[in-house]
């Protein structure tokens, strides 16, 4: 009996953990820690150097207490500059700056509005003075935090508009008279000026995290893992029992491109923020990141759909194994996943994607139309054992493998328009295939020229379109195949 | 020509916007600002009772500042109190007492080492003492900080573990006098416990939103967006072309699910913070609604993948659309659909899940064994044409589409069963379906002993099982068509 099986990491480590005593576990995570925190670094060395940096920052911005002439211009509004620095410091380059600008911006603007309420509220007499300051702060925050759950504003400025409330609370409801107050916003807004300068200088010259950059390569990334998939599945698929050695564990990186979505919108979120970097120029469009992303998601999720049929305990049937369809659904699958691992290598290195990628994906779709005319033709053709009649049982898993790979073979073709649309948009700089690869370039207008217009081909649609078999290998092909019939 | 279709929902603003300039836009967005404004909190009108909340919390704190007593004995640190009720208080009751008791916490502890370190510095002499601050401050802002990178920290300590750098620097570089920050450390805590109680008071004891509760309706409420679109698929796939509205808009609702592992992570970990509230007990096992969002989400996937075939242009093809497929696939479809929306119901009210749903799921299965039976049987009784030889490529998306349909269904029971294991937990209280509902729980019964242990079948794993018609209308069926045959 055979049902759906549920990733799960858990049910791994409760298994080991129920053989153990509490005592046990104790040690174990005792003598595992240091090595999980090694291995933790590993990962990601970023990680040290972004903890490093941290240290730095506060360490420089503790020396402000040292530094007599600052410490007695400052005194203890000192602190603001400490605690700028640790709340503002964030990992990517777009976050810090981001937060740092909500930050100084908030204030400010809190600031004077804050004291033009206190200055109001000081000329309307003692009694009315803490009603009006009450209505003034129980009006603002209930509206600013509202603010703060539209999408747009919780992506962007959330932080600024805490800090809004925070600013405009205390000084409008400070005792002080109007000249302390002005002191006060003085001493303040400077050192959380220097506390965000302090901190950007640090995040941006020393090993900067760029979350474009991140976001950038994690669809590129994302894209390669599908890439990985599809080039592994054919021979896991169709692989004789006990012809090798599993490859499920390969097959297994694209689960992280299922749940990519807020990470990628929160990377876009924090890009913007970022000033000219790297290959990157200002007003990088990274909005379009996400729609590559979401295509991206999409292929995926119907690779998840094909893989369950992996799991499955019968996974090819004998009697269509020896025949073409076996190898024209590793061709279609090989050959998109090539292409995707060429798209995403176009995208990483922000090369204009052709001739190799372009190729791959005529030749995918060539082997959807062999597969789509051999089905075409004759139902025995599939069955490959001459005149017997087929069981539609026996070919229902080869079916929809065949259908489901030819919808993912469909998804090659927008992620690349999508990739050329990116290339040709402003603020843009991709490099042009044709400098780098002249003999490769030459193959892809050859090709291209053709194969005539691109089919984008899905099994389920091909009975409504007259397609022009407008390859020469696909029509030397069709022809063996209807003579073999 | 047919290509994937991006779900993108920014498409339709960009062609709305190219076509007025600037001032139009401007003036668009000021006029649709209150109604979005009203529409937004008509949406969820805890938004606006969350912002009321936050006003009042504010309007409370700020009250200290008049309350003489107070403000005489708490002075200028009167501020940290505002400073925490704007920091603390969140959405949810969780996120409130995460971020409360995590700042509470910190700050003790911080304090406590900061002290400990100050005190160890001044004791070394003038000379040493920078030294010694700087070296300290440095290795605990960066050891902290990496900490945070943990994804365990992160989810449950990452505000605490920042709060205890930040006091800890505060603490241990300020240039005070051992007694004068011991007085300073009292009314810090003072005002951070009175900020925190007032946040958490206001927060807990008016129209508290609960984040368990959040967490249970949503992944409740995402099966039963699954099981809507499995009830409208079946009539939206099969409809004769013209034979009435399209339902498309009503079958997107399951878009939300695929991305919803992030949000309902959140959730659960804002829900241990939570006390006993409502039907939810102390300890409630709030992890395991991820492994049932898992279960979801795969299933999600899967029926992402089927909706591409709602867009094809040949939705059925003529020869097979008068036979028992369509029947038995829209009875795969409905009966699933109405499974999954009763396990929803069964989850959101907390009653064993029984009766209804297990006859549904045992329905749904029984016609995709028929199917399974009919395709063994003979290719021509898909084709319904008597005599003719079928051609395998005109059936290929029904094929597909009843390929993938039964993996879908084998999907209802672990997530039945998942709902069962919930029910069995500790902590956790699930009203009885026999108290609730005698008649339908002995139909339950009847119909368990009738069908035998559960049969979990995909069609691609039919051929290796040797499966046990068990079910009597089943077989009638089965004797109908191969009489039929």
């Amino acid at each position: 009996m055979a049902s759906p099986a549920v990733r799960d990491q858990d049910n791994h480590n409760d298994a080991e953990n129920s053989s153990i005593g509490y005592c046990g576990k104790v040690m174990n995570k005792v003598v595992e820690f240091p090595r999980k925190l090694k291995k933790f670094g590993q990962d990601d060395p970023r990680r040290i150097v972004h903890s490093l940096k941290v240290g730095l920052a506060v360490l420089l911005v503790s020396l402000l207490y040292y530094f007599q002439p600052f410490y007695n211009g400052l005194g203890d509004t000192a602190m603001w500059a400490i605690l700028t620095v640790v709340v503002v410091f964030e990992f990517s380059v777009g976050a810090t700056l981001g937060r740092g600008l909500n930050r100084i911006l908030a204030t400010f603007l809190a600031g004077a509005l804050g004291f033009g309420v206190h200055h109001l509220a000081n000329l309307s007499g003692d009694i009315a003075h803490p009603i009006l300051i009450g209505i003034f702060v129980f009006l603002l925050a209930a509206s600013v935090t509202f603010i703060r759950f539209f999408p747009r504003m919780k992506a962007r400025y959330d932080y600024g508009l805490l800090i809004f409330i925070l600013t405009f609370c205390l000084i409008s409801v400070s005792g002080y008279r109007d000249e302390e107050i002005l002191e006060m916003a003085h001493k303040r807004a400077s050192t959380i000026l220097i506390g965000a300068f302090i901190a950007v200088f640090v995040c941006v010259f020393i090993c900067p995290v760029w979350a474009g950059e991140d976001l950038h390569n994690s669809v590129a990334k994302n894209i390669e893992k599908l890439g990985s998939f599809l080039e592994g599945f054919g021979d896991e698929y169709f692989k004789v029992v006990g012809s090798g050695e599993s490859n499920m564990a390969h097959l297994q990186g694209y689960f992280s491109v299922l749940n990519s979505k807020q990470s990628e919108e929160t990377q876009a979120n924090f890009a913007r923020w970022e000033p000219r970097h790297g290959r990157f120029r200002y007003r990088h469009p990274w909005r379009y990141y996400l729609k590559i992303g979401n295509l991206t998601r999409q292929c995926a999720y119907r690779i998840d759909t094909l893989s369950g049929y992996l799991n499955s305990e019968v996974q090819t049937l004998l009697n269509i194994q020896n025949n073409q369809v076996q190898e024209l659904c590793m061709k279609m699958s090989s050959e998109s996943g090539k292409a995707l691992k060429e798209l995403a290598w176009a995208l990483k290195t922000m090369t204009e994607p052709c001739s190799a990628a372009s190729s791959h994906i005529t030749k995918s779709r060539a082997a959807a139309n062999n597969l789509k005319s051999m089905l075409r033709t004759n139902a025995a053709a599939v069955a490959g054992v001459g005149g017997d009649q087929v069981r539609l049982l026996d070919i229902v898993p080869a079916v929809t493998v065949a259908s489901l790979l030819s919808e993912i073979v469909a998804y090659a073709e927008p992620i690349e328009k999508s990739i050329q649309k990116l290339a040709s948009l402003q603020h843009v700089q991709f490099k042009s295939a044709e400098r780098k690869k002249p003999t490769a370039l030459t193959s892809c207008k050859t090709s291209s020229s053709n194969v005539g217009p691109h089919h984008v081909i899905t099994m389920d649609r091909l009975a409504s379109l007259q397609v022009q078999e407008s390859n020469k290998e696909i029509g030397s092909k069709f022809q063996r195949i209807r003579s073999a019939v």
